[in-house]
């Protein structure tokens, strides 16, 4: 039986702007006075559940078990779409059902998901919920009463196997040439894709090609000199393209969503 | 009486540069340990109170009652501005006296206000605070003695009833039209006006007239096409102009400040 | 012997993008459950410590005594690059020995400085650290142990009194000339310097001299005019220039990195 830290983390498209996310903590706070709430990423691209998926999959292992991990990237928010509540290596996922945990989902060995009952919200004290803004009305109140450990999915959930596709292809895998596509750039202007190492691990000499450059592999950034790329498998285990003391997205002129490939030699 | 939360929301126009807002908290953390603080916003437009005045009034209803919300927008620091120390529906508000609470003041059935007494310094163990950063030097410590339950507003503060008038007016509203402004644009590009839900609820058809455009009002973003506008009453209550999967700001070519008017038919 | 707080506080050139920070506060928590983490600044320019190392020193006095500031501008990281622990007035502070605390150290009366020795990382419970998010993988866990008092700095270092020094000159001083450059520009366009408020006080009337303009000293913004520039001492007792109701920066066109003068008279 899953026992919750009392950490939730929120992950959300409302950028760094206006009240959303603190009214959200607020919400959370009346209920549970001693939750610990953390800010995953509120940067993700609006309405652009993929990426939010990305981060949330390639982080909650970092946190405590039995954490509250909220991604609110909710484009069908009011209209008929499902809340999705998960339970998966020892943490709770709540997202809107809209592709946002599809990955997740699809490669875990023994998923527990659950719809969320609309009947629930007596059981949880929800009333007249707004129709825009579930992250504060839905999604706030049951993190919190999760957390708290007060109540369990299947006590407001019923059980599924079926949720919305992911919107984005799993990269595409041949035995010389693994290709996928830039899924985020960070700050420093890094390239991060959605092609996980494993799929390139038996390459003896691994070669990335994005933006018609061909950039060969390193350990770190500092390997290289200056100015010069490098292709790497990051700290998420994902490959990574990056510039040494400058921006590789500006140097190459390429963003999120562009194409990138790896090939042996 | 009113009992503290123990949390804290702060507000100001720092932006989400420098440590500004992290001494704030440093500062609260050095008096009440047990201190919960909450980045409300700080994307507020320099120097420019109405917006802190608008998000404080319509975000502190969602943090637990005896939350002291503290916002920092404060264009007269140093000179002989005063400062308001206010409980009002449960909650405790701190903010220069420049019009930034004035319209929460001005809409409370029973505000409970105060100007700050100089003379309290001591009692508070502040000294020698700076001519340019009274949100470390003179807020943090009130906020934090506030939570902790130490002190009451009254023990450090003169009652008044008198306040710097708010910046911007109020909606003109006549039976058959409403007119307000946009008070904030979202990450999102909607545009968010100061025309309170129940200053049309009376209308059958009611049409927001904004940037040329008549656009009609839906329950939310998912009833309309891509690319299409809509109004709509939001979370907060106010009306919203936003454009399905698009930037109402950007499509309409408006931003904060622009005229908008809601009429019936 | 300094007592931890269990405050943590983290500086970063991360931006406000993706989890990087948050997943640093995870592996916290998950090693140290009361741990309180409060975000410095994220916002430092990417790979240039000393902005960093600015901040930090200016601000670290404001947290409770027996804070741990972690602060991770790391263009090395991977490399043979050591990491620095050190104890100054009753603060921990943690950072890759790249210049970054090289101020804080050599204004030091008295700093204990240690490098972290790799053969602790089994002590510390680290198993293969990646090798280019030295925050999340050796950092925070360093952060979190100290924090909760269950090791020390001598545990795990080797006493040092060689560090990479500063990677910007002190200010240039004369006995009616001081100059320096302007660190960091704050949100409002405020330009702020390295130049420290002692290296101009026996001025009796400083006048400052940056992009071809002569300003005048003040005591605070309202003192002065809307569009009018004035320099002043400002909350971190530097010499910092703004416009009264503008942005300086904008105004006078000058960016980091600018020279900055202030003689008498």
């Amino acid at each position: 039986m899953l026992q919750p830290s009392g950490v939730i983390t929120i992950t959300t498209d409302f950028g760094h702007k206006g009240p959303f996310a603190a009214v959200m903590k607020g919400v959370i706070l009346s209920r549970f006075a001693e939750a610990n709430i953390i800010d995953l990423a509120h940067d993700i691209p609006p309405q652009w559940p993929p990426e939010a998926g990305f981060w949330v999959s390639r982080s909650y292992q970092y946190f405590p078990s039995g954490t509250v991990h909220v991604a609110i990237v909710d484009p069908g928010v009011g209209t008929e779409r499902d809340i999705l509540l998960v339970e998966h290596d020892g943490h709770y996922f709540l997202a809107p059902d809209n592709g946002l945990l599809a990955r997740l989902l699809d490669f875990s060995d023994a998923p527990v998901a659950y719809h969320l009952e609309n009947s629930s919200f007596a059981k949880l004290g929800i009333e007249n919920p707004s129709a825009t803004f579930h992250g504060r009305d839905i999604f706030a109140p049951i993190a919190a009463e999760i957390a708290a450990g007060r109540i369990s999915l299947a006590e407001i959930g019923r059980p599924t196997e079926n949720w919305i596709p992911a919107w984005t292809d799993e990269p595409e895998v041949t035995p010389k040439k693994v290709s996928g596509i830039v899924v985020t750039v960070d700050a420093f202007g890094n390239l991060i894709s959605n092609i996980d190492a494993p799929l390139i691990s038996g390459f003896t000499q691994p070669t990335a090609h994005i933006g018609g450059h061909d950039i060969r592999t390193h350990s770190t950034y500092g390997r290289v000199k200056p100015g010069e790329y490098l292709a790497l498998i990051n700290s998420f285990d994902v490959l990574e393209i990056a510039r040494a003391e400058g921006s590789a997205a500006e140097g190459l002129g390429v963003d999120r969503g562009a194409p990138i490939s790896v090939t042996d030699g």
